[in-house]
């Protein structure tokens, strides 16, 4: 409607048409998000690293923040905001792994006997990477750029069996992606299947290189790498100051949506009139000038066999932009200052972008605003160097998601089954490798550096260097709540009702054993089990056989995240609160321990790489008892134990 | 030679000149072998896989086995063997990263300080991966493919610096590598910069497919995972054969060589006789016929503008074997006929190939029959199927890889890399799945059969099902030995005598503790430089700091292979003997430990995942000695295991 009114010479309803769509798109899926579901705002790619690192926070993956991440994605990517669509998606296959591995309803007698594989943690961590790996398959429609994904920057643990079960998904993911490419090759669905299964092409030009362009390719790669870790350093600022404002609630929220849908509107609009009309160019296969939804040489108010590049970049679909900047042969289709233009706004939009109420992706912003730097240096460097522009433009979005995301093989991956340009590997290689050197000099990763943000108890693969200095015993906070081996019913409900623990150490003491010994670690959630059971006696004696009979192994199985028993469940009489239960048939009798005086470094190596929620400390010397505490993820992060020895920082 | 003598008509004469010139080499390559350095033989992989695993062989990565190595596989290809030159390969980069994280030569001062960085395991495991990757990388030219290779295979624990690390070395790789070529590009290098940087190019073949040709691939895979699987289990049965044989002498061993090589020429100048001549393509840009070394359109004894289809693929490099297997838009060029003889052919002389005294690597011999039997699929299937024969070719190559080496992601790369094709990702993915899928059933990658055929005592990343019955204690064997915090030296010195233990647990008594406890474990190495330092005392004390002021730090970390104090090193006096030696600075007081009722599963897993050497299990109850005994690899090996309670075996 926009383009004919524009072509009506009507420019003020022209932006009143285009930015009055954006708003209304942008304000409902500000209120999709503020209303139903907040975790669905943001990218969503941190929360499922943190939850693949073993943070259990139920709305991560609940159901309402799926139903938000998908129809907010797609009005806020029909708004015209510079957001990505990948994010998101990663974050959608996530939640329906979830979804999946949750085994249906049982409410609803929807369960099947096979999905009570997923009933533990490890195997639904499984399922949820392959969701991952399937979401980044089909946004950039790269299957093997997918598994690298999930295990790269996605997953914490690595096995080959999970390379194995990501790659099956994406390769189902390919099949399907190439079928329905294949079905809508008559141009029936939209937009979808444009640019078949390499999505921006570029493998037309040629490539060739000497030293002049390896220089100019290094050069790009370093300024490619402040300019991504600048990124990085602006979106915590942003972020943070947003964190502020969207705490006054969700019309706060939802007006400062509408107030960057406004600007981005203005941007999208007015800058294309700083630019000049160029003549369409007489060798071009596409139409020129083109007044499509989509496409290149956009004709915008230019007169007739005139083109308005800035528009081509601005008033378009992410996806054209990005293939427009990429594309190779057409040398002088952007002027340079257009494409300093269009770099410094769509820089600046991806900043203050993300973090608003909406499901924003990083990754189309950086392409973009790489695609565009990359495009501007090559056209600086063109007296230098033979390099096609279209391969400049390549080249800087590297650098920029390099600087960025600081992924290495997933990227080159990534970007290889994006552009099918083989031949280019080697330079994609350096320049990956350059910007995240330099990155790596300032600051983290932006999703590192929004786990952190939002608090979530992430826990890095390797120990902090002041750990060596600590052991085990140190860190260990009280006070500690143990049970017998045969407890009473009162205890355990009053340690249930006090304590937030979710594991409680179990102790055998005369007459099960001969002298207090530790016999394993109950879960919170076993116990809820239990009680719910309500196998009691009035004498303290075992009862084991009994528990088995009567409750189902399948019971105890982890239930779905905000599902399983809780303690408002429970209705125990208060007679019963004086009856023991045995607690030996759920008591985990194999717990991993260390020895108090085992360094805290280790501890964590231990804590980390086995994936553990509770790890015992067990004394060094004889005739205490047997158990010093339980150390949990808390215990490790170093918020908590800088909390405890403030001077350590010093000594770091 | 041969050509010459062929072009005129002196086909015995011919035939010697081949022969001859194949023994001679192949006997140099022999002899290397079985008297430098037996342990060049064979294709490397699965020694270096071990090696990443934790097997501390000194022989895997010796210089000599370095030299023999590069040598024994130039002469070896050069000598016409259905050989690779990829393991030995990925063998040889795994050597001079060996050599280098040795840290040069002390004894000839040629030691570098940031060289120190690599005297632990870890970090050497580290640049041992990286050398594999690079070997990888440059025999196939895939960058990527040699990082995922170095993952998905070689290495046993991965974390994300080690990702960055291969990404870094191969990035180098794909650099150097596309200098040479570029230099190379005149022709002056031989056979080297053939293909460029994507060695067998399949692009230019138009890919599109339906149903039925997504049917005859599924049935292509299939196939191919069963001739895989079959392939493993006759090289396994072969390579138990050759055992025998090798195991009478070098002499022998060379004549096995010998005959191989005999058959081997007769096969290739034989069999191309059974071909009937064909008539040359006109439309073709190769020459036809070909008297070169190399390349396509062989002309043996065709008369003018004929060709022998079999002579083509056999009296051919390897390389330009497969080249004119995958070559596309060039359906007739082999009869069907010639490509089943080519394909039984290579097949079996792969099988018997394998495992005779010679670096051989298995990636060309499997890729061969497997673009051999996927070029035969595709003729047959050809009233069926538009899908080009090359492009068969290069699926039957996928199918025949993934059922041999039960590899996905890499190989899927790898393959990508070296055809150029990204279109034709989702049908290799599918193939590889299918492949494996199949294989998998019959039994287990032909890596994992070498390792365990050659008694390499390999930890698998999951527990064996029967380990979840045994506990801890149940497998600790042998008597254990102990010292005390300060101990006697002829007590070390005839612990260190008697036994081949590398980890010895220290506990302190009284005085130096209240009552007996676990202090902590000291390494056989550490016990060496102790000891040869000599800082002994006449009453039992605490000299903790002049060991510290005596020795330095670098003098105990970890040796260079075959480097190290050694116990013959030691000399100690009669009256030394009784002195007392303070072991407390040499004691790592942080062991992992797990309490004996500990599951063995859970043991294992700990052990592996963490990649110990050694594991004490400390005991339950108190008042008892506070170790029960070490647990070391050999521990948990199923022979140890099934040995001590074979009744286990059944329980299964």
């Amino acid at each position: 409607m926009t383009t004919k009114l524009m072509l009506e010479h009507k420019y003020y309803k022209a932006f009143a048409a285009l930015a009055g769509c954006n708003l209304a798109l942008a304000a409902a899926a500000a209120a999709l998000c503020a209303y139903i579901a907040p975790a669905a705002a943001g990218s969503g790619i941190p929360e499922v690293k943190a939850y693949l690192n073993g943070v259990d926070a139920h709305s991560i993956l609940a159901p309402s923040t799926l139903f938000v991440k998908i129809f907010g994605s797609i009005l806020c990517v029909s708004a015209g905001f510079v957001v990505g669509k990948e994010g998101p998606m990663v974050h959608t296959g996530a939640c329906i792994a979830s979804l999946i591995g949750q085994g249906g309803s049982r409410k609803y007698h929807l369960t099947w006997r096979w999905l009570k594989y997923f009933k533990n943690d490890r195997d639904r961590r499984d399922l949820i990477t392959c969701g991952a790996a399937a979401g980044v398959a089909s946004a950039f429609r790269a299957p093997v750029g997918g598994v690298l994904f999930a295990l790269e920057e996605a997953a914490s643990w690595w096995r080959s069996a999970l390379l194995w079960r990501t790659f099956f998904t994406t390769a189902v993911v390919a099949i399907v992606l190439r079928a329905f490419i294949q079905l809508c090759s008559t141009g029936t669905c939209g937009l979808f299947g444009e640019g078949g299964l390499i999505m921006y092409d570029v493998s037309a030009a040629k490539v060739a290189y000497s030293v002049p362009d390896i220089l100019a390719v290094i050069l790009l790669g370093v300024i490619g790498g402040i300019f991504g870790s600048l990124y990085n350093y602006l979106v915590d600022k942003v972020l943070r100051t947003y964190s502020i404002i969207n705490e006054k609630g969700p019309a706060v929220k939802i007006l400062l949506v509408v107030t960057i849908s406004l600007l981005t509107s203005i941007c999208s609009y007015g800058l294309p009139w700083f630019a000049t009309c160029i003549p369409c160019p007489i060798d071009t296969t596409e139409s020129c000038p083109n007044t499509d939804l989509s496409g290149n040489y956009k004709s915008f108010q230019c007169p007739p066999n005139h083109y308005n590049d800035l528009a081509s970049l601005f008033l378009n679909t992410n996806d054209d932009a990005i293939r427009n900047l990429l594309s190779t042969s057409t040398t002088k289709e952007f002027h340079i200052s257009s494409l300093f233009i269009f770099f410094i706004a769509i820089y600046c939009l991806g900043v203050i972008t993300y973090g608003i109420a909406i499901p924003s992706g990083l990754f189309i912003p950086v392409i973009l605003a790489g695609a565009g730097y990359g495009r501007l240096i090559g056209r600086l460097f063109d007296p230098i160097t033979k390099l096609d522009v279209g391969l400049f433009a390549l080249l800087g979005a590297a650098s920029f998601l390099g600087g960025t995301m600081r992924m290495t093989v997933s990227l080159c991956v990534i970007l290889l089954e994006l552009t099918n340009d083989l031949l280019l590997l080697p330079l994609v290689m350096l320049v990956l490798l350059i910007s995240k050197t330099v990155g790596d000099m300032f600051n983290h990763g932006v999703y590192d550096q929004i786990v952190k943000l939002k608090g979530l108890p992430y826990m890095e693969a390797h120990a902090e260097p002041y750990m060596k200095h600590l052991v085990a015993r140190d860190v260990v906070s009280g006070p500690l709540i143990t049970f017998s081996g045969v407890e009473k019913v009162g205890n355990i409900l009053h340690a249930l009702k006090t304590t937030g623990h979710n594991g409680f150490p179990v102790i055998d003491e005369p007459p099960f054993a001969d002298a207090p010994e530790l016999c394993g670690l109950v879960l919170r959630s076993h116990l809820l089990v239990l009680l719910k059971g309500k196998i009691f006696s009035w004498d303290r004696v075992l009862s084991g056989d009994e528990v088995v009979r009567r409750i189902s192994k399948f019971d105890f199985a982890k239930a779905g995240s905000g599902k399983g028993v809780k303690l408002e469940d429970l209705d125990i009489k208060d007679e019963e609160m004086d009856m023991y239960v045995d607690l030996h048939p759920i008591t985990n009798t194999s717990p991993y321990t260390v020895v108090e005086t085992m360094s805290l470094a280790k501890a964590a190596v231990l804590f980390r790489q086995l994936g553990l929620r509770h790890m015992c400390v067990v004394p060094k010397s004889q005739g205490r008892p047997p158990i010093v505490g339980i150390l949990t993820r808390h215990d490790f992060l170093p918020e908590h134990i800088l909390g405890l020895y403030p001077h350590i920082r010093l000594r770091k």
